[in-house]
């Protein structure tokens, strides 16, 4: 089949609908069946990304104008129509990615999307996630405002809730005030463009900006380094590959531009002897729970346990294995997930992981791998830290048998930066000497460090950090997850130094903006006036 | 003279003053006069890198299990101890940097710099500037933590309250848990070694590791690169040129390593022909005085004055000129210093800026320039604005007289990022509209936004932000003044979810640690108990 410019969807640019400039294109697959889907989607050259930087730069203006309250009613409609069109919503995210249309896509991720757009609204609203701050005595506020255009790029295993048009990022970029030039996942840009095209509606209803959020599919590798790097970005927040993550980077950094990414992360679990002895097989029903969902397909999977040698370790494991072997593999995300996790299995069994089970090529008719298990010992890890610690994005586990604590810390303290730690232990405080010696060599290495919980479940919540240290993410300060926190990413701090009271942002004025607002005044977090 | 290792003063490393293990060596500029200073003090190479960041390491470790209060006791004692050796501190840092003894250095940088210490032990007794965070229901808490080593190089202007071992990013680092490795600026080497021998001895009496503070006085471009890059740094604060900043940039983000940088800003200044209508003669004492103050050697020096053409501004320009002419041009830091401003004046001139007074070559018997007034219509500042934008750091300042305002906004929409941005306009509001407009474009060039007010003052204040968009500094979400704020710059974000209650860090307990700290739980900022 040729496909002709009229044949590709087209891009949203300044406020429309348009033909892409370049007619090359791609297609997605759909994983059930490993067929290619009918929609073809342009790959954009530098022209449209030019086009969409000079309406964003334009759109950011015009927002720095409006009213907090016009971005928060944008948001709250957006979250409404994503509701309304839920049917299709999770059809077209189905087709694309495989992930169960119920309960994951309908009654999890869809209202969490929503949910996150309309708590980006209320601290858009009350300003809080700017922390307004007033010295009356020195005569100085201060707050974070809008940065400038932001660039999202979504990752693979969200089509919703990390979209790049409607998800994490995006909710934050837009509660900071400003616009999002959206950078579709390719693995599902049909769901991208239909929520796309709920925002473009959301926007122009509510006297938004048209270019308030404007959508292309894929471009050339330089030309989203280009992109990122350009003078009218305001910051990027990309989730994906470390590869691609990392080219990405180096172009913002070397601009000056800030660059958010969350790239990669093996999550380490660690169990002791004592939680195997009390609870092993609701250790083993936890963790291939936790492994399994989703295919594995969580940044927070949990890819590594690392266990100290032992009876109930081999019990452990020979659990988990029959559990692997016996239950059915989840369909992955596209072929490149299913290629490149039979790639890592691969790597990781090369260095000498002994395979207990899976690890086969990619199924023929739909994405998949069999689930796959992998051992080494706490030597051999030792000896190649690195390469063990290759990321198996998917159903593929790692289990690292230490000869003892001793070795099982060094084993940890040679972990990269990861999302998430977990430490199950003995429930009663047999093992707190050995805890504190694991937690202490663990916690640095982790964003979130958890007990006797696994990692894949990310609540929103004030504290909790969606983070970590690089190469987890690029920056260990800061979190994705968690509005109000997330918003601070997209702003720039400013103070007013003896600004004449008529000329502050309202976030700033002696009344506060709305009876939620609380700012630190005088040194005390309050509400009210000052 | 051959200089000798034996003659060579020591480095501080591992908790000893010892040799450095390279005999390559430096020395100062009294720029008072010229003169070599006899003091010699080494280059350091890789060894000393190597030796420093091993017992940091070790440092940090330790840190981490001793209470908050302990290193709130050591800032405390080091700040006396500063007091106390205040004569001293003064004359060393009179002989290496000419500011003046009285009031600048005794009255005014010396207790901003032991104040600055005890503010940053009480944030680290509290714990307030790690913002805990605690959700009961969700059972997750988070605080920032110590983030590792911190590489801190200390800038030429600020011999005490910016000093790699007394200074802000000092406090800050070491309030946030942190060992700092400190780089001595080479034009004050002496008063660094003076200043780390009072912090080692508040070390050792204070019971903190001894590697908690660390001093090597300079390296090569390579090891510096290789320093801030290196797997045991938790992150860098650097405040300089922006040349070797960059460089240093690249170098950690390569490596994923936090670098906080302060690297130069113009800080235009606007005044309106209604404020010189109003109070011409107060405008020309105010800009005067603060664009003169101290050689104009602070990072707030009002370099740019931004104009609308008329016979106000030519008044106001004349009369500045006069009093340029007829002030004696102050001492500045170092012949580099000296020969950069000269240098620069050369560019901007070069570039068609009239040279209105001074510009001459450094005088032979101290470091002075004459004070320096240039000026440059709006049309030829936009032909060229990164070559108006040329720091001319020291006693120099250009006058940039717009045809309009709107012309004028032109031009300060090419600004690149500043520390500050400062409007002085009538002070009825009949120029509001044109104030709108032109506070419009410059807030988002700044960190700091002033009305009717010079730059120079750099208040202690919860609301102020001495930070701005690259290349001002490196991030423009972080301040490097401002205890508590500044502190977050070397933390690591961490969420404890499900942390069993014995294992969580103090500051985290259900019990507050100090009946100081105030944290946010379940959704209300306040003190007490959970």
């Amino acid at each position: 089949m040729t496909i002709t410019a009229t044949d590709l969807r087209p891009v949203l640019i300044a406020g429309s609908w348009r033909d892409a400039t370049s007619q090359s294109s791609f297609q997605a697959t759909d994983p059930n069946c490993n067929a290619t889907l009918e929609a073809a989607f342009p790959v954009s050259d530098w022209q449209d990304c030019d086009a969409a930087l000079d309406a964003a730069v334009a759109a950011a203006a015009e927002l720095r104008r409006l009213p907090a309250e016009k971005i928060a009613e944008f948001m709250e409609l957006y979250a409404d129509k994503i509701e309304a069109a839920k049917d299709a919503l999770v059809e077209s995210a189905f087709a694309e990615t495989g992930l169960a249309r119920s309960p994951r896509l309908a009654d999890v991720e869809l209202p969490r999307t929503s949910n996150q757009l309309r708590a980006a609204a209320a601290a858009c609203r009350s300003g809080n996630w700017a922390l307004p701050t007033i010295d009356t005595k020195a005569g100085i506020r201060s707050c974070y405002r809008a940065l400038g255009p932001v660039c999202v790029f979504g990752p693979n295993n969200f089509p919703f809730a990390f979209n790049s048009v409607s998800g994490g990022d995006f909710a934050a970029a837009i509660a900071a005030g400003n616009p999002v030039i959206g950078k579709a996942n390719s693995s599902h840009p049909e769901t991208t463009r239909l929520l796309a095209e709920l925002a473009h509606a959301a926007v122009m209803e509510s006297g938004l900006p048209p270019a308030t959020v404007q959508l292309i599919y894929r471009t050339s590798h330089a030309d989203g380094e280009r992109l990122v790097a350009d003078p009218r970005v305001g910051a990027t927040g990309y989730t994906g590959s470390r590869g691609a993550g990392l080219a990405l980077k180096a172009a913002a950094d070397k601009a000056g531009k800030p660059i958010y990414l969350e790239l990669s992360s093996v999550n380490p679990v660690v169990i002791t002897p004592g939680a195997l002895a009390e609870r092993g097989e609701k250790m083993v029903d936890e963790f291939v729970g936790s492994a399994l969902m989703g295919a594995g397909q969580f940044c927070t999977n949990p890819g590594i346990v690392m266990l100290v040698a032992g009876a109930q370790t081999d019990a452990f494991i020979d659990a988990v294995q029959a559990r692997y072997a016996s239950t059915a593999a989840g369909t992955l995300l596209s072929p490149a997930v299913a290629r490149s996790l039979s790639k890592s299995v691969q790597t990781l069994t090369g260095l000498g992981a002994e395979l207990l089970t899976g690890g086969g090529e990619p199924e023929s008719d739909r994405c998949a791998v069999a689930n796959t298990l992998m051992r080494v010992d706490g030597g051999a890890f030792l000896n190649d830290p690195e390469g063990f610690q290759t990321e198996a994005f998917g159903n593929a586990s790692l289990m690292v048998v230490a000869d003892d604590v001793p070795q099982l810390c060094r084993a940890i303290d040679c972990l990269e930066g990861n999302l998430t730690g977990c430490v199950y232990s003995s429930e009663g405080d047999s093992e707190e000497a050995e805890v504190e010696q694991i937690t202490f060599v663990l916690e640095p290495k982790v964003g979130r460090l958890l007990n006797d919980k696994m990692p894949t479940g990310v609540a929103v919540s004030a504290a909790m950090n969606h983070g970590g240290p690089y190469p987890a993410t690029g920056h260990p300060g800061f979190t994705a997850v968690g509005i109000p926190a997330s918003v601070l990413r997209f702003g720039k701090l400013t103070s007013f130094d003896n600004v004449r009271p008529s000329r502050l942002p309202c976030l700033l004025k002696d009344a506060a903006p709305t009876e939620q607002t609380v700012r630190l005044i005088d040194g005390q977090w309050r509400g009210g006036a000052v």
